[in-house]
């Protein structure tokens, strides 16, 4: 059986890369293609890198539109799906890749977002453990898995917050390593901002350079690793959380560090992530001494996590690396939508990188 | 009066950089290069940018070809400056931007890089403070200026330890952070690295990817910062520490948090960076709510540091860039120098970077 | 029915986009990898970015690895591939990404290469327009398909030939641009130089920086050019060509002009390039005014073309992009062996590229 | 004597780099800098790379900002820069960087630009060989650097143009190449275009790709080429010119080919650029068989030159490389500036590059 396809935001970053994972998707047609500034123009002129879609032309974001679909994809601006997704029968699976149905908590919506909260949908992270899930398994994945079998409503973690996540949830859901004074640092490619018109993102001002931006936990991204983590296990989780632009157009490198818990030995800390993404298809743990590059997830579905305990620091180290429009945004999107639709998780997402 | 300058492996970025930066040096007159390998070959085959000594040509790298200098430069690999710097007589200046004379602890020197311990040179960083000068100004940095003046051999910082000592000695020196579970993640450029050929550090596998290397506190770099912190006043300094390669050429972005001091105010915290650097030619905080590029600091002898307090975190944070090859490596073996030899500390040394 | 493939050199740049492309092939299964200094070790190790082999270890490259296989892909330095070959049935299909077997000219090869000449193998470009063929279809690409049907050893193009080629063939087999004096300016990422350690390779070097290397009409690309023009109808073809290396891991920008032909008119050089490319699946000619970027094709088996006449200049000017490794190489490798073995030539092969 | 400048257009990338070198310059104070949309912001929040001028404050751009000052650059967009000069003295320099004042020929002007022609100004390339002038020196440089020493109105060459006639110029004074039919292919910076908001300079869409712009002759460089070509000698000048857009933030490096005249050796060649270079302090032709890179004149006043004759193609091959805001603009004009004034040409300008 074949699902019939809309993917609304189509002429930015993710909406492009859902275009091109799409593309190799056996059972997903994409037949609708929409956008806002650019409508009544050729796919082709706003993403000469997706020949396949030569002949499709973008209409503009609105229901009627999207109307008539099985499976809709939202790629749009922060704020814009509340209202077009209430337009939309409750039978169509709606994925939305912004931040609208992210946080379950009213409260840390008002604080970090405000404006109006139109709820949390399904979060699309099929791997992250569950310690707060009833039934089935708590404390693993399977939990995640089972929602999303049964929803309609997906929301797509953002993708500094999946790199955060992969990272630390195993060692948090384990509970070797401490979930209260946490530090994570992020390398970030470009894309990661979008298409936005701005100084600062001019190939002339990232060239040869990095930068911090949003220095102080002054990010929206924090609340959303807190639920996570929490959600894994964690008790009381604070997060120093500082995203470097670095000049890269893809990619995510995230160094994450969290205190030891108390008498836990360093394979004891190994453990908990081997056994983590021991059967993940999408989560890999590298051999001891080896870390990522986040190049070599470009382009694929793929989180690579390696691992070390600074005895001397009493810390643990987590390096994650993904490519932040794949496995962070269209590929999770791809992924959870697999799984809503009762097709196998992999199916259309590849785990090879394109590297060098 | 001019002094007569010898650069010892001439043929390395660093001593590239100290080149390029002594040809605009009013008193510093270079007059002989040396290279291991690339001895007998014209400066300007292994240096195309360095038109300036188009007639100079590269002399073995032995005591013979630097004696009869009034300074000598060494930009040699580790472990090759004491047997060299043996040969030369006491009253000769010797500036070393190698890592042989670095440490002051013999144990902590046969413990991260063994072999023959030739001691510790005058610490080439004019700016750090010292809690543990007995005069004159102890707490500040006029006691190692002082040393500066004396001293006929120098040791110059490791470029990240520069970058993360001028982010956290502020704090550390005015007691408002915690010196004890202070972590760092660096984005580094590849100069850092030298020329040496390994496959890791071909253009190919360093564009568009950022990978950490050295993960779990294995760096030889650790326990020089530990060295800085513990002089500025810091107590049972613990660090965790990684660097992170990104595809710039040069460039260090520190990110450094540390635990905000019992009680201590944000406007306190505010003002040790205030303090410390007010008066300081090359050390510049800038204003609340902005952030440093590494970038701007290129080719100049700046650091540039940015200032944050999360309160929710609990934690401070300090964004720190400088160019590692000349507020890194040559342009602070050059301010050191101007100490040592009497001249004012700026001489020849540019604060304004090339951008973009 | 599926082939069981080798990949021999599997350790470079060209062996690892062979096996990345491999994995989404339905028909070629590959069972064994080889390689020469990285022999014992885990695919995994040398390509981290490769996850669907991480069980496989790499063989030598000797003929006993490669036995009994269908498909036999050679990735390995120049040279190496006549004797290796030597020693496999000739019923296997040899594909050949090295230059060991392009040249059909015994005398051009001891001109541009010298050494033992093995003789010119079928050339792996099916979109090579024959003027010299005899049947079916002189002047189009049917006749090389036709070629590569019957075939057993497939000789695929280099990767700047291929750029300059599809620029230029189809004005050239049209008849309207002169080819006796063609000038050929291409920009050329890194890794088509392969993981060489050369220092001019290394990412300090290549970062901020373009070069040209190989000026004055020493490559060995220049040979092959000529033959390709020469069978696609052009008398004496003359070529000046100048890659100049720019910091980009992939893909080539080759910039082509060439005189126009005495009372061609406009239109009719644009009709020329849309005939030859109206059918291709991997070759497309871009709307009048707009050229392509480079980035537009990595990782996907596409020729961009872009086409302008500049009337003051008498020269049509055609802008070629592809991605080096794949249309320039892996995906040339597959493309062929797919019209070798009988299979739909787009078979495994991806048009979108991987951007931004 | 010191000379009081003022920088008009200073929060560009010209702009930045006018002051950047003119914080070197020993004879020229920077008094006042003005722009538009930034007028009232300090210097420091626009350039943070500027330390320097920590104190300064932008001014509005008009006629009042910028009275009273000995010495004017005008760092602004094409086309305001006639109706400001309108206001300001006889005897003030006025030093224009953008393209108002470059063409001699208002017809060309009408034909490439349209609108008011302000007309030209003396054209501020002192290394321009001068076959059209009378006296002193025809055919050398002498005679473009008399006209400079009597100017208060310069007009700075474009930078794409500099590095095509800085390749081309000596060998078209010479009469060793032809000027018929020229081709160039520059790879170019970013920073050539600009801080202009557009989607196809962010950095997303320049990492890891190459793209021509302005192919088949529309650029406005080509008749400003033609102009200089023609003042060195060259009879017909017809030229092919496309830019390549690659992913670094400076640099331009021209590859340019011309006929061999006929008769003429590979010798007689080399020695017509060596003669033009050899007393040249900022142009410098490089040893047969080396070519430059871009990178090597990163932040310096420098152009560097490589040639070849390619006999199998009748062509000679010439590879300039240069700095598009130092030599290409900011130097250039700084250089013109101390000549109009009277100064050592040389004066407060780097000849060594920032590399690697």
């Amino acid at each position: 059986m074949s699902y019939s396809v809309a993917v609304a935001g189509a002429s930015g970053y993710a909406g492009g890369e859902l275009l091109r994972l799409l593309a190799a998707h056996p059972e997903f047609q994409v037949t609708t293609v929409t956008a806002h500034s650019n409508a009544g123009e050729r796919l082709a002129a706003v993403h000469p890198h997706l020949l396949s879609y030569a002949d499709l032309v973008l209409k503009p974001t609105e229901a009627a539109s999207l109307a008539g679909h099985d499976i809709v994809f939202l790629a749009l601006p922060h704020g814009a799906s509340g209202a077009i997704t209430a337009e939309l029968p409750d039978d169509v699976l709606v994925v939305d890749c912004g931040a609208d149905h992210r946080l379950t908590d009213p409260q840390a919506w008002a604080t970090w977002y405000g404006g109006e909260y139109y709820g949390a949908w399904t979060y699309g992270m099929p791997e992250l453990p569950r310690a707060d899930a009833a039934t089935p398994a708590t404390g693993t994945a399977a939990a995640q898995r089972a929602e999303l079998a049964q929803t309609k409503r997906i929301a797509v973690p953002g993708c500094n917050v999946s790199a955060v996540t992969f990272g630390l949830a195993p060692g948090i859901a384990a509970g070797v390593i401490q979930a209260d004074d946490l530090v994570s640092v992020l390398s970030v490619g470009t894309s990661g901002a979008g298409k936005s018109l701005k100084t600062s993102l001019l190939a002339s001002e990232i060239a040869g350079s990095a930068s911090a931006y949003g220095v102080g936990g002054v990010h929206r991204h924090v609340p959303e690793i807190i639920q996570n983590l929490t959600a894994a296990g964690g008790t009381g989780v604070s997060i120093s959380f500082t995203p470097v632009l670095v000049p890269m157009s893809r990619g995510i490198l995230a160094t994450s560090t969290a205190k030891l818990g108390p008498g836990v030995t360093a394979a004891e800390v190994r453990a908990a992530w081997e056994d983590a993404y021991a059967d993940e298809p999408f989560a890999h743990l590298l051999p001891e001494g080896v870390f990522p590059r986040s190049g070599d997830t470009t382009g694929a579905n793929t989180v690579l996590v390696g691992l070390a305990v600074d005895e001397r620091a009493g810390r643990v180290v987590v390096v994650s690396a993904l490519d932040n429009l794949v496995k962070g945004t269209a590929g999770a999107a791809i992924q959870s939508a697999n799984l809503a639709v009762g097709l196998d998780e992999t199916l259309g997402l590849p785990v090879n990188g394109v590297a060098p």
